[in-house]
């Protein structure tokens, strides 16, 4: 396969700090640093915010990170230019985003998800509902039932497009199509799409996405979030989070809120400059990725996953799809002490991570991750079940965060 | 004066990094590098993210930064403990503030505000006003009306204390009490006052506000906002930006919304983890600074400056109160040239900023600006001003950020 490859995945290996003795598997929560974060932030805090003060603005072109940043995530997510602005958290672009899309179907008042959504997804669904006042329903079906519940009732479609739990993808392109052929408007959340898999929101004609920057895209714990707003609708979609940097002039400080011009209207308070910083060094390897190589990988390094630990640990159940081709690049494995397991794994160096109540997530992102790593992985999650080491009282003690 | 003050204001200099050659005087748009931000925000690259990865969110204290930073802020402003959080822009904090306020008085109409609020405000009402539907009207008066303005039809004052352009200070107590007596819930907006002049939100009896941090907190450029929730509305408040990380057990992946404990709530999304960490070490500062000597000798900065600029530049109309103890940390003064003539001056390494129409603005900030940096100020603008120095083309140019 290798010689098939225009990526140098040696390469790009070597821009990311991992730390000896580990081998690291949730990428797909928390992306590694990047090595080139270190010296862009240091430059950032020094040189722009320590030398050019306030100029920094104008100087060190702060004001249009969002946009450029936009830009150069656009290109992973199948995204013309001048379409994808970042900032805020993804909670608030699926709010803004949600907003937009149920303002373009007033009659409508059925909000279709699934409970493979992430929550927060839904939660903030839930107080825009309250918000509105307006009646409208959220309506949770199961990821296999999604498609058959896309009716004329619907408002909105809104669905992350990997199971944060499974990693069961989503087909966009005919999901995307059953619901414009009911009239429904859609909101894709890529949080655990962007940089893991090809995506083409606009061949899959998406109204909306939205997605996150600190998985697959490295860059940094809690990292801003960016919005895409289809250029048919980008004229008119309303922002429900009105904020002065998404006015059509936000210095001349008018006392009315005019939207600006496409999706700069998504933009909302004063965007976070160190974060943004640290996002544009982490992007760079992605000038030297090509997408499809990207994906092959994953799926042979997650497959490679699946056949080695259910042949030496059988007492592990397969949570994800079996084919590749329907599963993002996570492979999760359910057991009722998986949570222990998970600890014990961590303790010995291969970190993933737990999602209640029972699912052991595994991240493969060909970036920083290689068969080595996998066969490494394997063998020690063997020694903890056979050794059932996974049974020692500190391992069950909950975290705030698992 | 000097002698009865608890600041040492040269050991608070010694920890900022104001370039050689710059007196900088716009801490109240953006308040400079403090030194030990560098090393703290390495820190949390290398060693935190870097070498704890996803751990950190445990190990590294990521998780509860937000409420423990709350806490910090929460001195300053006359809060108790555990009645502030910190995340998000202002603009977000604004708007979960005014859903919460608006909510309490379902049965009134009227946002009041005045015209001498910062915009965004105004905006996100705006938005938040087009998102409910229920015919909400935003009253803006001037801000000498506003307390003739407070009576039984008005749901919500939302005031920012400090007025952006004028420097001009609302009487929070006196306001607040007012609108109690007519059953009006307050926002308090205090960009401009947090850092700047000792604030008793308890003692005023305040129900909400909300603030930035990267004026006189120095938290950096885009550093988060804060949100202030009084103690008595904190586990009734209704977050309209429900999300996970407000949510009472964010890790349980609940279905359903629950809102967590107190101003928890009022978290939305995922902590800016790098953010955070500039801020914490930005706020030490604090640990050796008495709020009252602050606010006594910034106003004597500021009365200084009034004082010598109306001497020697008569050109200039003073926009701000006379009175120090009507008037924010910031001087204003009017003139048609007045961009030209901030461009000139930034061009000679005077630093303050410009508000269309005609304002130019001076903040003073005890921590790192004395009365040599008043006086060298004024030599400067004098020259600018005598010699027509700003009536060059370059200097009528407008950038992006003015």
């Amino acid at each position: 396969m290798t010689e098939f490859r225009k990526t140098d995945f040696q390469k790009t290996r070597a821009r990311f700090r991992i730390p000896d003795g580990v081998i690291y598997l949730d990428g797909n929560s928390l992306g590694p640093l990047p090595i080139a974060v270190e010296e862009r932030v240091a430059r950032t805090l020094a040189d722009e915010w320590g030398g050019q003060l306030i100029r920094g603005w104008n100087s060190a072109g702060w004001m249009v990170q969002p946009r450029k940043l936009g830009d150069r995530i656009a290109r992973l997510i199948g995204a013309p230019a001048g379409s994808v602005v970042v900032g805020d958290t993804l909670s608030i672009k699926v709010y803004q985003a949600l907003a937009a899309a149920l303002a373009m179907r007033p009659e409508r008042r059925v909000i279709l998800s699934d409970s493979g959504n992430f929550p927060t997804d839904l939660y903030m669904a839930e107080g825009l509902i309250e918000t509105l006042g307006q009646g409208h329903v959220l309506k949770v079906v199961a990821p296999e039932e999604v498609e058959a519940a896309i009716g004329e009732d619907v408002a909105v479609l809104m669905l992350t497009q990997v199971d944060y739990r499974t990693g069961r993808l989503h087909d966009m392109v005919a999901l995307t199509a059953k619901a414009h052929a009911a009239g429904v408007v859609t909101v894709w959340d890529l949080a655990h799409s962007a940089g893991a898999l090809p995506v083409d929101l606009a061949g899959a004609g998406a109204d909306f996405a939205v997605g996150c920057t600190y998985k697959y895209l490295n860059g940094g714990p809690g990292a801003p979030a960016f919005i895409y707003v289809a250029p048919s609708h980008a004229e008119t979609a309303r922002p429900a989070l009105s904020g002065w940097m998404g006015h059509e002039a936000p210095f001349a400080f008018d006392p009315s809120y005019r939207p600006g011009a496409g999706v700069e209207r998504m933009r909302v308070g004063t965007p976070p400059v160190i974060a943004l910083a640290a996002l544009d060094a982490a992007l760079a390897v992605w000038d030297e990725v090509d997408m499809a190589d990207v994906r092959r990988t994953s799926i042979a390094l997650c497959d490679l996953f699946i056949e080695l630990v259910e042949a030496q640990c059988p007492m592990l159940e397969l949570a994800s799809p079996r084919d590749g081709s329907r599963r993002g690049s996570q492979v999760s494995f359910r057991h009722p002490q998986g949570y222990a397991i998970m600890q014990a794994l961590i303790d010995r160096g291969v970190i993933g991570d737990f999602r209640a109540p029972d699912v052991l997530r595994f991240g493969f992102t060909p970036l920083y991750i290689g068969e080595a790593e996998v066969c490494g992985a394997v063998t020690i999650l063997r020694q903890v079940m056979d050794g059932g080491l996974w049974d020692r009282p500190e391992y069950h003690k909950k975290a705030i965060v698992t």
